[in-house]
């Protein structure tokens, strides 16, 4: 399925996305949704996920700012999700820099299937092996995905993927996405990004609309989300004056995730596929 | 009173309003009521919402991301607020989207009395009948108000009126105001202001400023207010450029919001009244 | 140590940022961090704040929207960073508007060793006094620094600093950063900046980083990221357009601090030294 034709699926089926997420990048997760096409709903409080969850179409769960009330939360909304058949996401924000974040981002991935599992790279070592060096909610620069080390990125990206059953996507200045089957190599974006807080929760809960309305080809619809939010970015910053800097860019990334077509989604995704 | 001296009455009164709201669109409530002219103040922990509540002139209650921790601090300040002769404005948010909001909304209109309930149709259906189909926290099309349904959907905004004792907001395409004798029907706005998070949530900080800055006219005010929001929103989306989208819409409503003055909102406000 | 070299070392050591905050402001914390060159997480689970703490260089608490469940965390993340040498920033937000927030205050001050306690004039004279006359989280007009009193303020705030062993930032139309011994006077900023929500926040994010570049020298780091906001706002107000307001405005100011460099530091600073 084109990429393009994914756009088209979020537009028309407007799929409706329940976020457990933190509260430092909510409102931009929730534009984000609006603006791509789909509809959001934050709700976080044990007493209410499972309603919320059976009147959406997908779960997006986000341990950015865990708190010991709303980590039930997660696996009650996870646990319903995966009863009715949603589609599930995690982002698992900051893996490896507290026992809390690591032991819990682990306990879901073994209590609930997820659909997809979106991290930097250090977060997604830090679920693989136990062993990541995650400092903080940015990347490890050390271990970043590099064309020097790009084959053996890819075939651990591959590995993980068949190990959880998960599709896994690696973010950072070249983007990894793969079902264990096939992987996505995906370069658009700007390094500009990186400056502005939450462009990776913006992307989880973009990409859990696009695996919502298109169930049956979630790879190439987290693969799409990803080349949608990195055309953005360079669509955004080619709009930047010389005296805007990341707050303006924030915005700017938004709108163009709101204006963004199928044909300049196509035109403009730079992938491989291996 | 004409809504031009409801805007002026908030720019010299200043009123500060106490807000416990979600954390989603928090941020954009606190900017609205300074760019209104009111001053916000957010706190939600029980052991001193009483004394917030009690330096503040007016009380904005909004259950949109509800959760056990923050509901007896909604009652204790609105009880509080009761006592003290504050306006108080409830906004129901997904009110219908899960037993606990809708249960808690219920018992918050049994508890205390509200000067302004505010919220989509759904939401105030769900109030009013027990029986409202709100599908997370935007309105359900099948039950906007149209111009097709128009008379039906002021009667029962009238009769909801009378039997809170409350003034009643619903707003969409069309907005209705109601104190349950008259009621304003309010044509302004765009519907992309759908597209940004919280523009209900912003409303209603900004309406509480209004109401409270204007106590003995809050039909009016709550009117004037949803002019306000509507004028903001065309002359915001005046200035939008071509690439631009729902994030720098959300920022151009508020800047439109703090440039407004009594000519311009007098001018442009477009109601009639029933 | 000129306030250039405070602004490089931040470049250069891109501190990351321990904060322990409100979730009304929380997004322009992160963003502003992000555009000093410094790097945010947010994390106040008393479970995991030790293991954050320890990872960052600095902590920034900040009582904006407390609760009963982070006032526990923000001792434990206060009292290792303490052990563990980092600087630690205290922003009182609204104390003196309850009870809650004073006490709470007053406790952290009792227990932690603050490097800095930045604050409006009605904030830090309720932690001086326990007399303060705080009506919520702006500063009370009546006890403003002018040129008028500023004799006499000048002499509070090094005597607050000489009681505390703190640096003290008392931040407002005319800024005061005094280690009890020297107070810088500093005139940047324009009075539009009181129109958005959480210009004081941001100034602590950004503070913390300052500070935490620059262990050596925190009197002129404070300094520095006090001109830093100041002249961010009086760039950012220069390329306001007239339909622009508050909501735009705050991103400017973002934006000017991402392109802030130590030259145009140094030339737009305007201050004294007492």
């Amino acid at each position: 399925m084109k990429f393009g034709e994914c756009l088209e699926n979020v537009h028309s089926k407007m799929p409706l996305i329940h976020n457990i997420t933190n509260y430092v990048t909510v409102n931009d997760v929730a534009n984000v949704l609006l603006a791509c096409g789909g509809s959001p709903i934050m709700a976080d409080e044990s007493e209410e996920v499972e309603d919320i969850t059976s009147i959406c179409g997908g779960l997006n769960i986000n341990i950015g700012t865990l708190n010991r009330h709303t980590i039930p939360a997660m696996f009650k909304a996870g646990k319903k999700a995966n009863e009715l058949g949603h589609p599930v996401l995690l982002d698992p924000v900051g893996a490896g820099a507290s026992s809390l974040r690591t032991d819990t981002a682990k306990q879901l991935l073994e209590d609930i299937h997820f659909s997809v599992i979106r991290g930097n790279i250090s977060e997604i070592k830090t679920l693989a092996a136990g062993s990541g060096s995650t400092r903080g909610v940015d990347a490890d620069v050390a271990d970043a995905v590099t064309e020097e080390n790009l084959t053996e990125a890819i075939d651990f990206v591959k590995n993980f993927a068949k190990a959880t059953g998960s599709i896994i996507a690696v973010t950072g200045a070249i983007d990894l996405v793969s079902d264990g089957e096939h992987c996505y190599v995906i370069r658009n974006g700007k390094a500009q990004m990186g400056k502005i807080t939450g462009t990776g929760c913006q992307l989880s809960g973009l990409m859990t609309a696009y695996i919502t309305a298109n169930p049956k080809h979630m790879l190439e619809a987290a693969a799409a989300a990803v080349c949608v939010m990195g055309v953005a970015g360079e669509i955004g910053y080619a709009h930047l004056q010389s005296y805007e800097g990341n707050a303006t860019y924030r915005n700017r990334i938004i709108d163009a995730i709101a204006n963004m077509d199928a044909e300049t989604l196509e035109r403009e995704a730079n992938y491989e596929l291996y």
